[in-house]
């Protein structure tokens, strides 16, 4: 079988899904600006393709049987354009570093951190207890609502339940058997009251035409004004225009913000994440889509992707089957 | 009864004593640069005194029943100097507020965070997994390693544990029950083996001098090259000279460093913390002394102060007794 790793991203991958695979495949690596002509080529008898994105604007593949997608999110994956037989599949194994980042996140918020290490780097005792700096807080004994309870919300509700908070999570449907790290459950159409009880807020649902700009001003004035938002889902997630002004004027007292607004070509690393100057603002602590980018996540996802082409290869099952074309 | 708050620490917080004390003390606060006639006017008749710093210069007190330490460490304390019939207390509280320093301070590090964010708010997305930025790590599945297992040490062990660290713990001896966060205990004789099995040692052992200097050359070339010292102890258990030259030298990976070697006086804020420039090592993550320092540390602290008052002047058994002359 033949299986065509696409995209910078997937392509950079290669020896670890090489080292994972248990069966034989033809693996041919194809870069963002490769020539159509050679994309169309390869495509044509291609059974496998592992990429972050895909359209209607690709050159046919009509032998395709696993459209793979090398992350959880498939928001940049068309449905429609699935090749007839295919199934797409994502992958995992993010859910851990990403809450990681999140505990991080709400953690460095909570102990000052960021301005305690770089004033006293400089040279200052300033934001030292001993000598009357502003006290700072802890997260044991806050309230954490986590909105979409997939793999990352869970992954996060244990690590924060583990450090003394008290969990809420806002999602449509409860899984089961309950998890033990979530004090309580709200459904959807709940959300604007389960906003008014959190101290932190982690945004952890996928991106779809039902979340997309659900955190909007009217659910930011329902945020305690002590409140911080985790935004480690998708940018489209939390308006733009409406996360700025909440954090400018300090609707909410702050922001942990890893999804944005704009991300930039390989050419262009200096590309703002969003139109607004949120590097400007005090109590934004951003970083650039980097919470997952570990070594124990890329394991955990070519460990899965493999899986999933030793499957195909094998007539077996596939895994984390997201559609069927 | 009548009680001394002596210092600036211990003076400022006087509002928490009042608010929580449920038996009547004339409360009397001095600042450390009182004149000496007016401190031995109050001691000459203070049954409590409430400090972080005592010793032989002080003034008489012959009528001190409790000389209350406003914090865990005693090591300001002289022993020999304490009044005859007093007993010296110390104070807690601030474990949950450090544990959750050691844990911000691994994540911190393990995920480049102060990199990400400082790179990405000054415009570049250069720490970007979407464009090649150097994979970090996670601390799920790193092995920590904990000297001395007193109350910041167990609640380090359970936050690590949850987030599926390893736990080792070295120290004088094993509490009983064993702890059901720590994977397995190494006692003090066998420290240099342990060293060699941490990615990250947590020193969180008392200042005495059995420990002093306990971290010295030796003991870093025992310890991995990847690995990283959390000091949130005292900083002389970490041997100054060893501790920098091991840093800049890369023998060990790096160090989250918020105990110290100078401490300034309030007039002298800019003094540095050690005589070697930590500053400007990239692996080190400085902060001031400010890991405690929280709403919650003071608020335990002085529950347990104000316990300590209120059963001395009821005739019960004090709490948190340390020494006795």
């Amino acid at each position: 079988m033949k299986v065509v790793l696409l995209g910078s991203l997937a392509s950079r991958e290669r020896h670890r899904l090489e080292a994972k695979l248990q069966t034989k495949f033809t693996i041919v690596s194809l870069q963002d600006a490769e020539p159509r002509d050679v994309v169309a080529r390869e495509l044509a008898d291609a059974d496998a393709m592992i990429t972050l994105h895909y359209d209607r604007t690709f050159p046919p593949a009509p032998r395709l049987k696993l459209l793979q997608a090398a992350g959880a999110g498939v928001d940049r994956i068309e449905l429609a354009a699935l090749p007839k037989g295919a199934v797409l599949a994502n992958a995992f194994g993010h859910e851990e570093a990403v809450a990681e980042y999140c505990v991080l996140g709400m953690l460095a918020w909570s102990h000052d951190f960021l301005e305690a290490e770089q004033s006293f780097r400089t040279g200052s005792w300033r934001m030292s207890g001993r000598f009357g700096a502003p006290i700072h807080d802890e997260i044991m004994g806050k309230t954490l609502g986590i909105v979409g309870l997939g793999r990352i919300g869970l992954a996060t509700a244990s690590r924060a339940k583990a450090l003394g908070m008290t969990v809420l999570a806002c999602a449509r449907s409860i899984p089961s058997p309950a998890p033990a790290s979530v004090d309580a459950f709200m459904p959807w159409r709940e959300i604007d009251d389960f906003l008014t009880l959190c101290d932190y807020v982690v945004i952890a649902c996928a991106l779809t035409p039902e979340t997309a700009g659900l955190m909007n001003t009217a659910r930011f004035a329902r945020m305690k004004r002590t409140a911080v938002i985790v935004n480690v889902a998708r940018g489209e997630v939390v308006d733009e225009d409406a996360l700025f002004d909440a954090l400018q004027r300090k609707v909410i007292a702050g922001g942990i913000i890893d999804a944005w607004y704009r991300y930039p070509s390989e050419d262009d690393l200096n590309l703002p994440p969003s139109k607004h100057p949120f590097h400007e603002l005090k109590n934004v602590i951003m970083t650039p889509h980097s919470s997952a980018w570990t070594h124990g996540m890329l394991d955990r996802r070519w460990t899965q992707i493999a899986e999933n082409l030793d499957r195909l290869q094998r007539g077996e099952a596939l895994i984390n089957v997201v559609a069927q074309a």
